[in-house]
């Protein structure tokens, strides 16, 4: 018996620091590193714009004295990509030591299945009709349903779950727990994000986009000013 | 139609530096960079030597002036490891832009099946029956099939490789260009293998420790003094 | 006028994460990734156990899904040494855009002058007579005051603050925000303080030591559990 | 006695990869890594076209599998800016283990001692009178000398390297080996050159900047057809 999900998911663990931290860390430079106050008259008004002008001159290292933790479940393949950032921090659900659960993905009909671009600019602006999605969504189950069987027919047989594991598809989701600070963080929504208007368009496959949209809702929830930074200078990380 | 093989592949495409480029490095330090000649009777003892020294004293920044890319073919599972080495620039085929082929792993009858260990201490001793190794690989073998074939479906469909693929199991062989240098190679020799009498012993997956040994075969082409210092201090990258 | 001092100082600014999240971010492999409670009669031995577990068989990553700031004050001799870690975040004080503060650093009377070892193995047991030390310090202030007192009249004169620090000594006191994972603060640790019965004893000079004491300290109130399997384990970073 | 210097020095000491290199680790990804000929009518605007398009679109990474390391001889004020960066290796003289050499620097006539704009946007457009210049380089001189002075007073008294220097200036040369791979170097440049009509228009300190222009003249030696697309596009590393 197999599960199948539509969805991913991406839960915040643990937050450090803030939109002030940003500033007091910038500020160290010029040796008044006292906490700001976004709401002060005063004040606030020069705090918020000294952020924007650090992301707008590309003054990246005061957003990296923070660090938020999620943990995430999707599909292997998205994993297979979000590894390749390499200023982020994981431990992954082992499939050496534990045996998988019977959890896949399979994409919902609002997912374009069809590349109306080319390769070098992949365009997916067409909703599957509801027999297309049928036949893919019939095709992968029964898939996932025998690689399933096989592996724990081979687990049954006393053989390693790190080699039974070798027949199970890419689709099958995986957990981890991902940290990094808000300067890689906003990398990561650049390159892995599609959004018209952007300095740099980028063209990521649509499973880790849903990762990063969520990534970014809490993002905008715990630096709010800092991304709206981030997004009024054309979300590049700075 | 599916190929399997029991193998994986490590070729070198490139390679900088030399055990003398890490004496020059180091020698930076106390003002005299100048070449050094292992062959030379009144030096040569004393450059080897040095090397050994560092080495020993964990002064790791003089390994690290050279770089070595290696182009590997090996399962997706093996490079979900591999990929979680930071230190390393990555360029994997693509199964978003590309059809994978048909090319998947199945272990060799000499590849233990059986974990007789814990799981927090793994030991894999005992090679499996011809009957064993032939319920595996008649299983792993026909779930490669289906899978494949399932993705040949989906593809005639028109539906996208990067949808299609999430069919497409763990075992199947990908390549890509993996560069690194020395140092980051040594504490992914440290991490990748499985020697008895090293400080640490690991306990990885057979299958990266093939490509692991491999990578220190062409390595100890490469770096001999340096990896005879490697050895000869536990196996513990600098 | 000049100030002088011969301490350096190391504030926390902001820690995220604790032992229990090292606990949860290395369970997520094996799939139950609830907070732990060391304080239970049931569990708490076994949840101290896995932290003393992880540190000896060096699986590093589940102590990187945290994050502790430090505001550190001491001279820039020291500041170069630590921006040698690169997996660190950085905010310094800027010499370009700010004017320096007149002060510095001298050592105390404590601290011994006269290497009694080699440079390979340098040995600091031996603490300055008052006569060596006055000798010391006479000539360390005067030349303090001479270097200001250039830069003072380089300023005056209206000449750029980044081309008028060019006199200015090493021994100057600056100011930085540094960030680290708890793994890459051990590693720190590991290379910056000098401890006997280490597995590898390091050398490092005294006055980055001091800020490695200091922030030791800081580390073992916030993760006690893990600083005291680090020391347990011969404070190797894992 | 001191030695004055107005410049720096880079100077290549090993060089690994190419741009044939780039076209070979990007095309990994599409199954055909064949060494590529840009001589050729047939396909020689081909790769060339293939480099323009991974650096338009940011795919950086088959810029990485390279290294480039320079020997560098600079004032101590421009490597505490350079080892900010930390996608870099190295290795510089040490002032613990070693005596400093009596090297200074001391900017010529040419550089523009004032700024004429404000300390966020930082314009350097007007050389000194001579007058200025040689008020500032006596000023500056005789501040070296003095420091030096005391520095030798303090070893021949038997004060340990690593404590004498304290006194010395930022200003005083010293050496190093840094390596990166080119993509690494490229984003140096962007950081460390003021273009006009760059995509981000930085404002290095002008003796980094001198150090960066060295740089690039090597690379675009080493690298044309890459450095070429770099500038073509805005100079923003990929």
């Amino acid at each position: 018996m197999v599960y199948v999900r539509d969805w991913v998911s991406v839960t915040p663990i643990s937050v450090a620091g803030s939109d002030a931290g940003i500033v007091q860390a910038a500020r160290v430079s010029l040796l008044h590193d006292d906490p700001p106050n976004f709401e002060s008259d005063e004040t606030g008004a020069r705090d918020r714009g000294l952020i924007n002008y650090l992301m707008r001159e590309k003054h990246g290292t005061p957003f990296e004295h923070n660090s938020i933790t999620f943990r995430a479940e999707a599909p292997i393949f998205v994993f297979r990509e979000w590894h390749r950032h390499r200023i982020q921090s994981y431990n992954e659900q082992s499939a050496r030591y534990t045996e998988m659960t019977p959890n896949f993905y399979i994409p919902s009909i609002e997912r374009p299945l069809v590349n109306s671009g080319t390769s070098a600019k992949p365009v997916y602006d067409k909703k599957p009709t509801e027999d297309e999605w049928q036949f893919m969504e019939t095709a992968v189950y029964e898939s996932y349903q025998d690689s399933w069987g096989t592996y724990q027919r081979l687990l049954e047989r006393g053989i390693a779950p790190e080699v039974a594991r070798i027949v199970l598809p890419v689709g099958i989701i995986s957990r981890m727990y991902a940290t990094a600070n808000l300067r890689a963080w906003m990398n990561f929504l650049s390159l892995r994000t599609h959004v018209e208007g952007a300095v740099h368009v980028s063209r990521p496959q649509r499973e880790i986009e849903m990762c990063a949209e969520l990534i970014e809702e809490h993002l905008t929830q715990f630096f709010p000013i800092a991304m709206k930074a981030y997004n009024a200078n054309g979300r590049v990380a700075p």
